[in-house]
């Protein structure tokens, strides 16, 4: 039995995308979230992009890839991966100290959303709406309706459709190339 | 910025417990999720535990237990730590080639119940319903009414309420023993 587990984030993140300039406007932001998930489908993941960002300064605190097939690890969309390394950045469970965003290049599936609750995010930013991951063959799972009001209820403000169709069409051309569509019934 | 994240499962779990020995009755696994909760407490850890079975042969492919405060995640509940772990035994990211159960000493929350939807696994078995946790203080967030139909509905079978009153135990003792209530709202 496995003891230890390593989540790596890949090499090009640092090396093809700029990381350390802040980000001020939203539009900013999901440029990046656009460009990792643009980059990941050249390397071979899934077409899916996330940064944490602290919201006072601009900073990105952590990058998050789509990881699943690379790695292993269905857990990996690149909310998780952006959530688990901003948490290892602050050395904390929580980024509740501060105030940080999660900005996504495709409204978060099931799963990534249920995490939101517990990562002590404020705002979450979205890129593509659901559908167009949907009618790229990707399964979001049975997301709540009132997800946004859920998230509010809980301190977590919501912006969505952010570049919508530019994200979106990263969802489109991934599926046009016949990209892999892991775990979709 | 962290570029590599490592998982380490503590060193009791393999000490203590005994993972090797396979369990066929759902009442001989559920005894082993609860064991992993009340030791995962004595070690200064949240009152959960989870495990991967091989549901035909009931060998425990892995083992997780709640690690958010010790390695500062907010992600490491038991069931995701399992999962991962399992994935990892199966150099896979779906647990889907064979038949694979989760065994979590309490009703999954929102993030975990989401998780499963992406995991392969095919069977869920619950302990402590949902109350039991809630009424001890933890908040389980906006979980789906209908979530037994939604995980049917993809080929996921639940069966809850196994030990329901001894894994709710380890619950009642943790808040009655002042344990932290991390991001509880």
């Amino acid at each position: 039995m496995e003891r230890r587990l390593t989540w790596q984030l890949p090499h090009w993140l640092f090396t093809e995308l700029d990381l350390t300039s802040p980000r001020r406007s939203d539009e900013e932001k999901m440029e990046l979230a656009i460009d990792i998930a643009r980059h990941n489908v050249q390397h071979g993941g899934g077409p899916f992009g996330a940064i944490v960002l602290d919201t006072d300064t601009g900073r990105v605190v952590a990058a998050g890839a789509n990881l699943v097939v690379p790695q292993g690890c269905s857990l990996l969309h690149a909310e998780i991966v952006a959530i688990a390394f901003a948490q290892a950045e602050l050395r904390s469970y929580t980024l509740a100290a501060g105030n940080h965003e999660l900005v996504t290049s495709s409204e978060p599936c099931v799963q990534c959303l249920g995490a939101v609750h517990w990562s002590g995010l404020r705002r979450l930013v979205c890129g593509a709406p659901l559908g167009a991951a949907e009618a790229s063959g990707f399964d979001e799972g049975p997301r709540s309706a009132a997800w946004k009001e859920e998230l509010a209820a809980r301190g977590i403000a919501v912006t969505d459709h952010v570049l919508a169709e530019r994200a979106g069409a990263v969802l489109a051309d991934y599926a046009r190339s016949g990209g892999v569509l892991y775990n979709a019934r």
